[in-house]
């Protein structure tokens, strides 16, 4: 992984997050533990001026409502027009007919520089219908040694469709522009017992593609890669001290702010595709 | 206590919430820390099919628009018709006239198989009438032993007429069917000094009574034990380490997440009332 | 600093807030940490019934839509006619014409006890025009001791103008009423590393003002210098224990919860300006 990358996170990155109310906290205290600085605009009345003053703009459909979605659409385009990275995060796409029209119809209108899902959601951009039993995803989607391939696959295909670096996030994350891949094996299974790792893990992205627009599979590549091992210290931290999820959502947020470039090449668990 | 009901939960829960956006974040952290799955969906365009793929519904009245009390009529009367168990957290009732009626009408159009407040809220339910003073419980209604019968009483009469399992919360807590009651004296009174704690036992009955079902008194009793205790655990180790109340917040959720049935066994104070 | 005002707020103070979703959570913490209680409502329909109960009322335009703009200009006049304290915290004016528009109206109609910003902020109220580049201060707007009376001046002045008690908060804190000034010297630069300690600190603000509505001046020094101590222990906290930014937070608002009478004579840096 290149370290220039992260140099220029921490040089700055203004990210427009277009999010839910659930977890829009958490998404702002990663950004700016990242180096970044959020702003979270949704009104119609002003998107496209705020995305003009931004790096990236991050589109988050974890709570979907009519004016929020017409800000989506308004925001994206105007950093369609104006150059600015896009990412888009299918919060639970699938769950409902209108959460699985409301994206497909968010991904024909707007281009995104990357998409960001687990499994069972980046299957159901693929899919376009019902296939999700919540936020989370099936059981029958958790990607390990023996799918990994077939997962690979899914993410190439949607990245072709979509002309985006595609994320599966997972127990084994895969970051794909189609033609080169990257597998991530970093994370623990625990980072699940907190609401947000997701969502957290898209702005940490638009932080970094913010900051470093010509090169968007790495950087992608490398926030996946952070957020993993921020929360595989975590974890063992959390389980070091004998303390439980709150703590680790605390340990998580706080080892973003902490992994500099030593910190990162020590822990990083990266591998190209073939 | 049954300690199946535990076991059932951490088999999975997946809990609709349309609730306020103070506490969301909590809500889901203490769900997922329980054992369960948050799902905080509240357009109206999804909400009947978000309840369809749930095990329960919570209905938090903390921060109210005209949208979002369309949604939770929509949702409610879904879950009736399909049976799936509504909780009703009817926060500040009596703190606006507009707040009491919403209330009122939320109550009339949908079944609860739990309804969840302060002794100041309940009684606001019984009076159908404007009593409170804010979110907080007024003075005068702070359930103490000499007072206690008469609460159990006001408990038992909003039981009876809206059919539910009714919980009153304070020093000492009340859950009662009309039929049996039972008492729980966990808790602290510094849970009050970190907001949303009302608003995490209601998401936790939610996520208690989705996998319990047939069982709703018991389960209820058992939520209302365990955020308790995890209150009285997080409130004594605040003191122990000497910290403030952030961290209090944060010991809180850690408890939930980590009590097993045997610090269950070893801290709940539950009685059987008469 | 007269210790009465602390006191005061010990006894209570209800403090209702008209804010945005991102660090509204932490708002509510702080309130309750210091002594207060926070109610969240922003339904037009009963604004106005909650600041007839509460002590102070808080408008952030952190995040605007038309619904809530409209909630906020009813409750404030409801709050000018009963004469309750406004505290108004004009976040990222000039971040975009809807913004800036939004925010002059709110000046035009609603009177305010105290208005909180950064020297950005406030400059761009005296402005009246479009010079901000986010949430964030512009770095030629940090506040040192070279520019120090400059700034005083533009506190002054927009003082003046709008008859309220002026924060600039930075590096160096002014607070006025345009004829006396306090320089408030605590806090650190690492509290721009968490989202909200702005929005935490007009909250903050909002129940001091509330428990003490004939000291808005003092009251409001004391609140600006209780969260500026607060910052600077727990980031000696948070450096001496090599945690991260997530910690700084906890650690800060525990320590608004702790900081009693002696602590706050041990450590505020206030001056009173020539």
């Amino acid at each position: 992984m290149d370290m220039k990358i992260l140099k220029n996170l921490k040089k700055g990155s203004l990210v427009h997050c277009i999010t839910n109310y659930v977890t829009v906290n958490d998404v702002a205290n990663v950004i700016l533990a990242s180096g970044g600085s959020p702003i979270m605009a949704d009104g119609i009345e002003e998107v496209s001026e705020i995305i003009e003053i931004c790096n990236s703009l991050v589109i988050n459909i974890g709570t979907l409502n009519p004016r929020v979605i017409k800000s989506m659409l308004e925001a994206g385009k105007t950093a369609n027009k104006i150059n600015k990275p896009v990412v888009l995060d299918p919060v639970a796409i699938g769950a409902s007919n209108f959460r699985t029209e409301t994206c497909l119809n968010l991904l024909k209108e707007v281009r995104y520089s990357v998409i960001r899902g687990n499994a069972s959601e980046i299957k159901a951009i693929l899919d376009g219908n019902k296939t999700s039993g919540g936020v989370d995803v099936s059981v029958e989607d958790i990607i390990n040694e023996s799918n990994l391939e077939e997962y690979i696959k899914v993410a190439k295909k949607v990245s072709e469709i979509y002309k985006s670096v595609v994320v599966i996030t997972g127990p084994i994350d895969i970051v794909t522009d189609s033609k080169k891949t990257y597998i991530v094996r970093n994370g623990h299974e625990n980072m699940e017992k907190i609401t947000g790792t997701g969502c957290m893990l898209a702005g940490l992205i638009g932080a970094f593609v913010g900051a470093n627009p010509t090169n968007i599979l790495v950087s992608t590549t490398m926030a996946v890669g952070m957020m993993g091992l921020s929360g595989e210290l975590a974890n063992k931290k959390m389980i070091k001290e004998d303390v439980g999820t709150s703590s680790l959502r605390m340990f998580l947020i706080d080892y973003i702010s902490k992994l500099d470039e030593e910190g990162l090449k020590e822990g990083l668990k990266i591998e190209t595709y073939k």
